[in-house]
């Protein structure tokens, strides 16, 4: 089948194979043709040698299930990237996103979805509901991502909130918490959008959010919540100075250099930084059911899977929002 | 007066004075002789060029009022190291102790406790209880900041608890929680002491602690909340690989310089990262009052103040625990 190849010991010799081995589903696993698939942040992060991924990358996808149980046989689907050992006491206890042993879709230890063809476990596959077209199911994994920011911290209506870089992921960060914040009593509380990127922040406007140019900005230290965003090595340090002191940073952002960061500020204002990864697919499918946000205008390009690279490449690209890959 | 000073643009330069200005106290402030002062990891650092620090270090000390208030003339005391504005929105919510526009004895903006000599203001002193000896009463700044662990995390009879260093503060932390753990229902949760030291891991041990030399460990992440007291910049990085995932690492150690840390691990294992800095006087001096950490046993040297720097390079050998000038 045709497959982007990351190649062992040389990411970013990434290329298009046609004859990459069709992949075969192990007991209780599913396969699956990719309709759709999105390039991340990290996918890009793995280009540079991140994690050392070799094999396929690809782990935001929408999919026909080809081979599987009834249940799921010829049903569209999007997956959890997790694949956990099902054994350990982390899985044992409910927490098989943070099995030590797992599997991720097409960034660690398994091939993932910018390819014609993947498997994955049948207990990862979500139905997509009917009133979601594929160009929005493919965000399920990032928006569920972003959704996980609220369970890493409680906001109120008091809380003023500030989401760093308005990229692929800040962009719905900034929607999940606009959509929070309006199912809330009204408050003194702020939610404002920094970033660089002047297409952006005009997008961001144009949903009604507060968004703030990080030029006009002297940064002060009065967010409750800053939520780093912006896939960049210096936005940690600009996140420490953006949050009040006893306040919460939530990191999105993994990079494949570790970057010299000062973190004697968050000792001395006793700030909290908190790591936040993949969220629920569920309840990503009904944000995207109720068209709670807007995804469809996130799309900057589509590209045919045979363009695999070139699709990595114009997702770099600041002029880019969001890239996808059809097979 | 006789003073410890770090000379501006310089501060390995460090050096005692003989005709250092006697200081002045203002409007709302005492005159204190200082007894006995402690040296703390942060003022190495200092030293080493830390917050740019020029004048006189230091910030643990018990010392006799000279001049002041009728409540505090005469009495013996020890003191909070911030000095708030007393106006600002932080002030005014009770969080002097983040006051943006604070100095901090011997650390920012104004003279410390390596002299005859200090001023402070009145409503940061605290009168030591009688059956406290000036030997215990200089730990009570570090003992704040120690028990101030308890604040940051929630700890269970099931936590699992490890207090990474076995410097200065390491013991103290590590005596506390001990203290902590003791005074709850017993459960199966744990409180290991890991560190390089084969002195201060003894120690550990004939206080009842479990004491892990860290050559004889390889890090598991198997800690819900790992302390990170070792002072050393690659402290956070084998906290990082000490803490199960979800779990919370308590930042107590700042270093001058920024180091290289992979964040990416607490982003993937969602982590919590928590500073912690200054505690509170009347809870340390409690703890000493009943004995319950020992801090006696931890001076290894006692310097007269013009042996300042002697005092100062004391601290940095790892054949000291605490080091104490005495003016």
């Amino acid at each position: 089948m045709r497959a982007l190849v990351v190649p062992v010991g040389n990411p970013r010799a990434v290329a298009v194979h046609e004859d990459y081995p069709t992949p075969q589903p192990g007991p209780d696993e599913v396969l699956i043709r990719v309709l759709l698939a999105g390039v991340c942040a990290t996918d890009l992060e793995i280009v540079r040698g991140y994690l050392r991924f070799a094999g396929v990358p690809g782990h935001e996808f929408v999919g026909v299930v080809l081979d599987g149980p009834p249940a799921l046989h010829g049903r569209r689907v999007v997956a959890d990237i997790n694949c956990p050992c099902g054994a350990c006491d982390a899985c044992r206890a409910g927490q098989g996103r943070h099995c030590p042993h797992r599997t991720v879709l097409g960034i660690a230890g398994r091939d993932g979805a910018f390819a014609e063809l993947l498997t994955v476990p049948a207990a990862n596959c979500h139905v997509v509901p009917e009133e979601v077209p594929d160009e929005a199911a493919v965000f399920a994994e990032p928006l569920a991502a972003a959704a996980h920011v609220l369970d890493a911290v409680t906001l109120t209506p008091q809380t003023r909130v500030a989401v760093l870089g308005t990229g692929r992921l800040g962009l719905l960060v900034a929607q999940v918490l606009r959509a929070a914040r309006q199912a809330a009593p009204p408050g003194p509380g702020a939610l404002h959008v920094i970033g660089r990127n002047p297409l952006t922040l005009a997008r961001c406007r144009s949903w009604g959010l507060e968004a703030v140019a990080l030029r006009d900005r002297t940064p002060q230290a009065d967010y409750d919540v800053v939520v780093e965003c912006s896939g960049a090595p210096d936005g940690l340090r600009l996140a420490l100075r953006l949050t009040r002191p006893q306040g919460t940073i939530v990191l999105k952002s993994t990079y494949a250099e570790p970057e010299p960061v000062d973190l004697a500020p968050l000792v001395i204002h006793e700030q909290r930084l908190v790591g936040s990864r993949c969220g629920t697919l569920p309840r990503a499918l009904d944000l995207l059911r109720h068209r709670t946000v807007d995804v469809a205008s996130l799309v900057t390009a589509t590209y045919a899977l045979r363009e695999g690279a070139a699709a990595l490449a114009a997702a770099a690209d600041p002029a880019h929002v969001k890239v996808l890959i059809r097979p």
